[in-house]
C-alpha cells in the first residue's frame, strides 16, 4: 500500500468541486444552500462526507475546494480543517475544466509531481476501506508517468444520465503500479447515451460509468490544458502567478477579471475526449474500477433508495419518512419518500410518491418523475422567484 | 310566502347541531377545532355559513346551538349575533336525539307552536334563495298539524355514506300548505345501504338522501320523544325545568348530572324510524326536496369538488392549491387537492392526490381514499397522541 501524505510517497492534493446547485433536490437545495452543503442522509453534509473520506488519504492543508461566492462561507464553516485560503470562489461558473485546471496551475510551479484528485462534492460512498485502496492505487498509477487515471463505476442499469467510458486493454500490477486492482486502458469517452445505446453499453460488458473522479499530477493536468485548451492555459497561469504573490486584494480582482474569460467547458469535453482520440495506447488514460458502493444521489428517488439501503425494486416497497422529529402513520402505502420536519406524516393509500416540505415550499412528485424537479426550479426562475431558488 | 319570524306566521327556532368532530378533515380538524369551526371553502367557517343562511329566516335570538365544551368558546366567538345562553354544551356526547329533543323541551312550556328546525353545522348550500323557499314551505307545513317535515336531497350517485328515505304519496298545495313545492309522504327511513342497494335506490327514483335537516313544532318533537323514548323524556323535562329557573350554576350541575343518562342515539333511530313504521298515512312525516345545491363536505375529495365547483369527473382534471398565500407550479399534474399555507406548491407528474399540511402534520392520500383519513385519527388515538387529534 502506498502512502499518499507526501512523506513516503507522492503527495496527494484532492480538489473538491463544489460549485453546483443540485436543482433536483429542490425545495431543500437552493443556490445559497446547494445539495453539497445539505445533510441529505445523516448528520454530515455531502461535502463534509467528501472531506471525511479524503482525510485518511491527504492532509487537510492539501485539500482544495472550488466553489462560488454563494456557497463559500457555509463551506468554510462546514470544512473547518481545510485552510480558508484553499477554498476558491469562482467569479463566474465555467464548468469543470477551468475549476480542475486552476488547481493544477496553482500547484505546478512548486510541486509539479503532486497528484491532484478531482472529487465531486455530492457523492456518497459506503465502502471507505475500498475507497482508500482504490485512491492509493490510483495515486501510485498517476505518479508513475504522465498518466491520467479515471475512476469508473461498474454499471448496474442502462442509465442515460451518465457519461460512459469504453474500456480497452486489461493490465495488472506486473506492468503498471496499481496495487492488486484490475486496471484497463480507456478507449474513449462517450456522452450521455440514449436508452438503446445505454442498454448496448451495459450488455457489452466493455463500458463503465464515468464517475467524474480523476487522478493526475499537477504537471500532467497543466500540460493537458496547454495542449487541448491553448487559450485557457495562459489565463490560468496568470491567475496562478497572482495567487503566488499572495496579495489577496490584487489576486481577487485579477481572478474576477480573468477567470470569466476561460471557456465554459467540462474537463471531459476539454481534455479527456480529445486525449482519448489519440488511441488507447497513446492517450495514457487508465481506468480503475470505483467498486466502493458509489451513489451520486442524483434525485430524491436515489436518495430514497440510499436511505432505505436497497435496490430501486425494493425501494418501491419501503416508505421513508425523513426529517428531524418526523413520525409517521402508514395505512396501505408503500414506496414513498417524504421529507418534513417536526411533523407527523400520515400516508393513506398512496404509493411511490416523493413529497418534500420546507418552510416556504412543498414538492409533490413521484419516484418516476422526481428527476423533473429541476423543471420546477426553471419555472421559478422564469417567474423571477429568486427567493425560492 | 309565509313569514317565519313569529310576527306574522309561526315562530321559527333553528337548532344548529355542532357537537361533531369531522375526523375526515384531519389534520385541519381537531377535537377543539372541529370541521364546523373551520373556514374550509372561504372566509366564513361552516357554522358561520349555517348561521348566515338562517338569519334571513329567524331572529338571532331564536337560534340555538348544541355543541360541547371543547368548541363552545370558539363557536360563541364565531356566532356573535347568537345569545351566549343559546349555545348549549353537552356534558357528554349523546348523538342527535337528546340534542334535538333538548331544544324541544326547552321551548315547549312557553312556545309549543314554535317550529324547530334541526340543522347540521357543516353543510354547504349554494342556492340561498331556494333554501329560503324550502325552509319557509317546510315551516308552514310543520305548523299545519302534528307534522314532521324532513328535507331530502335528490340523489346524484349511489352513495353508501348516507341514509335514504323511501318516498310515498305525492301531495301538493291543494291538500297541504307547502308553497309551490312538491311534497311527498315518507314511507320509511333506511340505514346506510351497501353499494348494490344504493344503486337500486337511485335507479328506482323513489328514494332520496336523508339530509339530516328536520322541521317540527316543539310540541310535536317533545311528544315524539315521550312516545318513542319514554326514558329520555323525563330526563330532558328535568333539565328544561332547571334551565327555566335561570340559576346558571344549578342548571349546569344538573345538566352535567342528568344529560349523560340519556340514551346515546340518533334522532333517526330514536324517532323517525319507529314513527315511519306506523305507515305513511299515520306517521305524518313529509319530505320536501332540498334542491338548493347541497353538499355535506364529507371528505377532502368533496371539498375539492366544491371549491373547483364541478362534478367528481371534472374534479379529476382540476388542481386546487388551497390555503392562505399558497402559490402553485403545475407540471403534468391534474385532479389534485393541496392545502398549505404561505407556501409555493409544486406538483410534478401527480394525479388525484390529496395533500394537507399543517404546522404539526402532513396528510398524503388520494381522492379515492380520502375518506379513510378518519383511520389516521383512530391510530393517533390508539397511540395516545391527543396533541394531534
Amino acid at each position: 500500500m502506498n502512502s499518499t501524505d507526501g512523506k513516503t510517497g507522492p503527495r496527494f492534493a484532492p480538489v473538491i468541486l463544489a460549485g453546483g446547485s443540485g436543482t433536483r433536490f429542490w425545495p431543500r437545495s437552493r443556490r445559497a444552500h446547494a445539495k453539497q452543503v445539505l445533510a441529505l442522509d445523516g448528520n454530515r453534509t455531502m461535502i463534509q462526507q467528501t472531506m471525511d473520506r479524503l482525510l485518511p488519504l491527504a492532509s487537510a492543508k492539501n485539500i482544495w475546494v472550488v466553489t462560488n461566492h454563494l456557497l463559500d462561507k457555509v463551506i468554510a464553516e462546514q470544512l473547518l480543517p481545510v485552510p480558508r485560503g484553499n477554498i476558491l470562489s469562482e467569479p463566474a461558473a465555467r464548468n469543470t475544466a477551468p475549476a480542475c485546471a486552476l488547481a493544477a496551475f496553482l500547484l505546478e510551479p512548486t510541486e509539479p509531481d503532486t497528484i491532484i484528485g478531482i472529487f465531486p462534492s455530492d457523492h456518497v460512498i459506503k465502502d471507505q476501506a475500498r475507497f482508500d485502496e482504490v485512491i492509493r492505487a490510483g495515486v501510485a498509477l498517476a505518479a508513475s508517468g504522465e498518466r491520467i487515471v479515471v475512476l469508473g463505476v461498474p454499471p448496474t442499469r442502462a442509465e442515460t444520465g451518465y457519461g460512459y467510458i469504453e474500456l480497452g486493454e486489461t493490465l495488472d500490477a506486473s506492468t503498471v503500479p496499481c496495487g492488486d486492482l484490475p486496471v484497463r486502458r480507456v478507449k474513449r469517452f462517450t456522452e450521455k447515451p440514449d436508452k438503446a445505446r445505454a442498454e448496448q453499453f451495459v450488455a457489452s460488458g466493455n463500458y463503465i460509468w464515468n464517475s467524474g473522479m480523476f487522478l493526475w499530477s499537477a504537471r500532467t493536468l497543466a500540460n493537458a490544458i496547454r495542449e487541448h485548451c491553448p487559450q485557457m492555459a495562459p489565463l490560468l497561469e496568470k491567475i496562478a502567478a497572482a495567487h503566488k504573490l499572495d496579495q489577496r486584494a490584487n489576486f481577487e480582482s485579477l481572478f474576477a477579471e480573468v477567470y470569466p474569460l476561460c471557456q465554459n467547458i467540462s474537463i471531459d469535453y476539454a481534455v479527456l475526449e480529445p486525449r482519448s482520440a489519440k488511441g488507447e495506447m497513446a492517450s495514457e488514460i487508465y481506468c480503475l474500477p470505483a467498486d466502493f458502493a458509489w451513489n451520486d444521489l442524483g434525485t430524491w428517488t436515489s436518495l430514497h433508495e440510499h436511505i432505505a439501503n436497497c435496490s430501486p425494486e425494493e425501494a418501491a416497497l419501503v416508505n421513508v419518512c425523513d426529517g428531524a422529529n418526523t413520525q409517521s402513520i402508514i395505512i396501505d402505502a408503500k414506496g414513498n419518500y417524504v421529507f418534513a420536519q417536526g411533523k407527523t406524516v400520515a400516508l393513506v393509500g398512496v404509493n411511490n410518491l416523493v413529497v418534500v416540505e420546507t418552510p416556504d415550499a412543498l414538492l409533490i412528485t413521484t419516484r418516476e418523475r422526481s428527476q423533473d424537479t429541476s423543471k420546477v426550479v426553471e419555472e421559478l426562475k422564469a417567474r423571477g422567484r429568486y427567493d425560492l431558488i
